[in-house]
């Protein structure tokens, strides 16, 4: 009475139904070959996660209903658990097929649809009522989808007192910081609670701003298997009546795996979207090393292409920075000085600009000017250009719109300024200076070098207190008293939450980037831009 | 046995609770002062609409409940019925308070939650279940919301067996072309089933991407009252057993009602954000001259400056007609030609394109020399900048990131290029060429003008052709067999439909606009930009 599970943790792409139909027939076929009873494939598989309005596409949950056909014929031999798109005259459902003898057995339906976050599934799916039990193997092996285990409204307490044995819940479930550990409890909790056997299979793979970082694991109650972060694996786990066990791979680095979902994201971004290379401005910055680092290990350095675009403020110490950075990662450098075009820009506007002082205007000048070199050259080459801003700058809005903001990607725009730090150390392996990023780099104070001895500190608080500010507003919506009460000067916490506000509309154009935080900008928080409320009470602004 | 109702559609802001719980209470002094006994504001009176993830802020939340106090307290001599957000436990409602007597009588939540479109209604809100009905000068009154009254699973038949005479519908309902007349069809469908008197209340008002547009109506079961579209009013109607009646509004135009949603929702993205003006890029075609004078009708010309940007391609004839266009609606014109930094970008990239001929690189190039210097004006004055693309452009990215695209707003991108012509038209006013708007750039072939002899049916089907096509993918979700066989060209339906799905990505980037079509691009259509399927059937794509 032994059950051999094989949990694939698969790299699909949204949209592609053929080539996602082929990776889920193979893998059913090695995990028949590894001697597996069944198999588990992600939430969705079929589709990829999340088609989006894809689903609103009549078209498209026919051909997935094509392509669950195809996989059932292959599912002989084993039994296949396969996430799909399920239609019912005009209600879709989060479904998953179990197929078996080369057809579908029986149908779950996910009953708990999330609709927060970035998530929207209430918008094209309706919840399922019923529970699947299928005897495989000898164990009675229960079903069930994501969200499905995160609710006491889910179906894995009435799975248990109906007899079952043992739940599959398939998923595909964003990365965010310390996410696993996260799964980890809950799976180990509602194991231990329901006596169920847990089998949690993830899909993994780069998607727009998510991540899904695989991790497959079992728990029994406690985790007796748990696959790789960041890769495609076939996970096997035995499993009888009294234990259960498989490959446990090592713990998850705290910074580490942000690197590698930063690695991931970025990597399946350009590879998803057919682009040959990616162009990034490097400023001598931390944030433009930190985002070339991560794009030459994605990619290889042969397809990444430094531009230095120096200015009549720019100092030798950074350009030097960035012809070191860019030699010490083995990438092509291209010199673009910015002087001719901003001198032509002051030149055209100096009759309308009268005798008005220079500010921000020129300051953002000199930005776009290198915002521009960056798409010509896309334009030219065929490169993705990578935007370099992190989620600090992103949120208090210190960036330009067309300039540093310009690209395709800003793939650590959800990464604060002193996790950026954090990952370019965690890269260099040391405090020696003989990582790819350069030491001088890291040692220099922020600047955005678009005025004479300009510095980020004479415009914002130091980083250390501006990034937790900004953790617990944006990402943990607490109010400014509760923010002060944290031991924050109330002065600096609402001019941040002012900034914080004003600032919505750059965000709304900025390029996509990876989601790494409990909750990022983008479809994670979905705030006005013409808003009067501004977080620090009753008063009114605007 | 006479009940006088007052409508009252107010243009309220998202976020701003005190001036909002004003508003209401002037409106509820009003109504009293005009012999009403009912008083009924529109769905989350208190806090705007939509007010987005700011209802996770438990501060704002609170704020709303207080300036509910504040309503109540009002409500003397008059029952008032006011949308506000309700708090139970962790839970929210989307509620209608029924305030008489100075306090809150009854509290009704919304049954069904509008979860598609530019609707995430259940992202925030549980759904209620109790019905409420009062008496109010002798009729027993129901109360829902909105969307209730659009689903057969809503309220209203339950509140017709219930004993209820009178159903106020309280609605927060953003405006399309022709939406008034389905809201009309259905309101008298609906009171003839149930015998139900219906009076509906809309917001009014420019938020982010939505028009509110009033137009408030009562049904009995016909129509027998309606408020004017586009501004404040409270309608008066008078309710007994047996009849009803109030003042009507005139029919409304079909393009007429699409020009004023676009000032109205332009004048509120202004006043609301605070911008002393706004400025635009004038390119002598139908695009810019329509912005402009949109731009002009809204907030008048003294706060409209218009800039020409020559560059070697533009014809004597568009400069022409971009002057005689701010002549006539009497703006302040600059000109800033862009040949000293298109001279200045092509001689620094010369090395790195080495011998590379011309081709969409300098194209764009040029626009973004024209976005920066709209942006340059922005930061030094303080202007808002309104992007001029269309809904067509926008569907097939024709245009440039950061060039024609660059702007805080973008008034018409919801607008396919045949309603802009119909537009400048209806604003003219007819064909003599006395209207704002110059005849020779209604009667020019479109250009981007951004290479010698370019015309954009070069590159795109005739917009009379492209429209179409347009509308039966993009709005009504059509698969391209669909499209097909309602008798479009096969290969130019598949070349539409591929340049529709590559130009996600910059539409990501593009600035918020005002949605008039039935589905809008932005929150209404989320669609991957990494997306294998190109909506012509199982083939791959990427």
């Amino acid at each position: 009475m032994a059950l051999k599970i094989a949990l694939a943790q698969l790299n699909l792409a949204v949209g592609d139904l053929d080539r996602n139909a082929s990776a889920i027939c193979s893998a059913i076929a090695d995990a028949r070959a590894g001697g597996a009873d069944l198999v588990a494939l992600p939430e969705l598989a079929t589709t990829g996660y999340p088609p989006e309005d894809l689903l609103l596409k009549a078209d498209f949950v026919a051909g997935n209903l094509e392509s669950l056909e195809e996989i059932a014929s292959a599912a002989v031999g084993i039994t296949a658990i396969v996430g799909f798109v399920s239609s019912t005259g005009s209600k879709l459902g989060n479904s998953a097929a179990i197929c078996r003898d080369g057809k579908v057995e029986s149908i779950y339906t996910k009953q708990v649809l999330p609709n927060y976050g970035v998530f929207d599934e209430q918008r094209w799916f309706t919840a399922g009522s019923e529970l699947v039990i299928s005897e495989i193997a000898g164990l009675k092996c229960g079903v069930s989808i994501c969200e499905d285990i995160w609710s006491s409204e889910g179906p894995a307490r009435r799975l248990a007192a109906a007899g079952a044995e043992v739940l599959i819940n398939i998923n595909a479930s964003p990365f965010h910081r310390n996410k696993g550990q996260e799964r980890r409890e809950l799976l180990e909790r509602l194991a231990s609670e329901t006596g169920l056997k847990i089998g949690y299979v993830n899909l993994v793979g780069g998607q727009d701003e998510l991540v899904f970082d695989g991790g497959s694991i079992f728990a029994a109650p406690d985790l007796v298997a748990r696959a790789e972060q960041f890769r495609e694996e076939l996970l096997f786990v035995e499993v009888d009546r009294g234990t259960a066990g498989g490959p446990m791979s090592a713990d998850p680095d705290p910074v580490g795996e942000v690197y590698r979902a930063l690695e991931l994201g970025t990597r399946d971004y350009i590879e998803k979207n057919g682009f040959a290379g990616v162009v990034v401005g490097l400023s001598g910055g931390v944030d433009s090393a930190l985002t070339a680092t991560i794009a030459v290990d994605a990619i290889g350095s042969d397809r990444v292409v430094g531009v230095t675009m120096p200015s009549r403020y720019t100092s030798t110490a950074t350009r030097d920075d960035a012809l070191e950075l860019a030699a010490r990662l083995g990438i092509r450098l291209i010199e673009l000085p910015i002087e001719g075009p901003f001198q032509a820009y002051l030149d055209a506007l100096a009759e309308v600009f009268e005798d008005r002082t220079p500010d921000v205007t020129e300051e953002n000048l000199q930005a776009r000017i290198r915002g521009n070199y960056l798409m010509a050259l896309s334009n030219k080459f065929g490169w993705l250009v990578l935007a370099t801003g992190n989620k600090s700058e992103m949120a208090v809005g210190y960036s330009t719109l067309y300039g540093d903001l310009a690209g395709g990607f800003a793939l650590i725009k959800d990464v604060p300024k002193t996790l950026v730090y954090e990952l370019a150390r965690f890269r260099n392996g040391g405090e020696a200076d003989t990582g790819p990023i350069p030491l001088a780099t890291l040692e220099r104070p922020p600047s955005a070098e678009l005025r004479p001895d300009q510095l980020d500190e004479d415009s914002l608080p130091p980083y250390a207190i501006l990034d937790p500010i900004l953790e617990r507003y944006v990402e943990l919506d607490m109010d400014s008293g509760a923010i002060v009460d944290d031991g924050f000067d109330p002065g600096v916490v609402e001019r941040v939450i002012t900034m914080v506000d004003r600032a919505e509309y750059k965000r709304r154009q900025s390029p996509p980037g990876i989601k790494i935080t409990r909750k990022a900008f983008g479809r994670d928080r979905r705030l006005p831009i013409t808003n009067h409320y501004i977080g620090t009470g009753r008063e009114t602004a605007g």
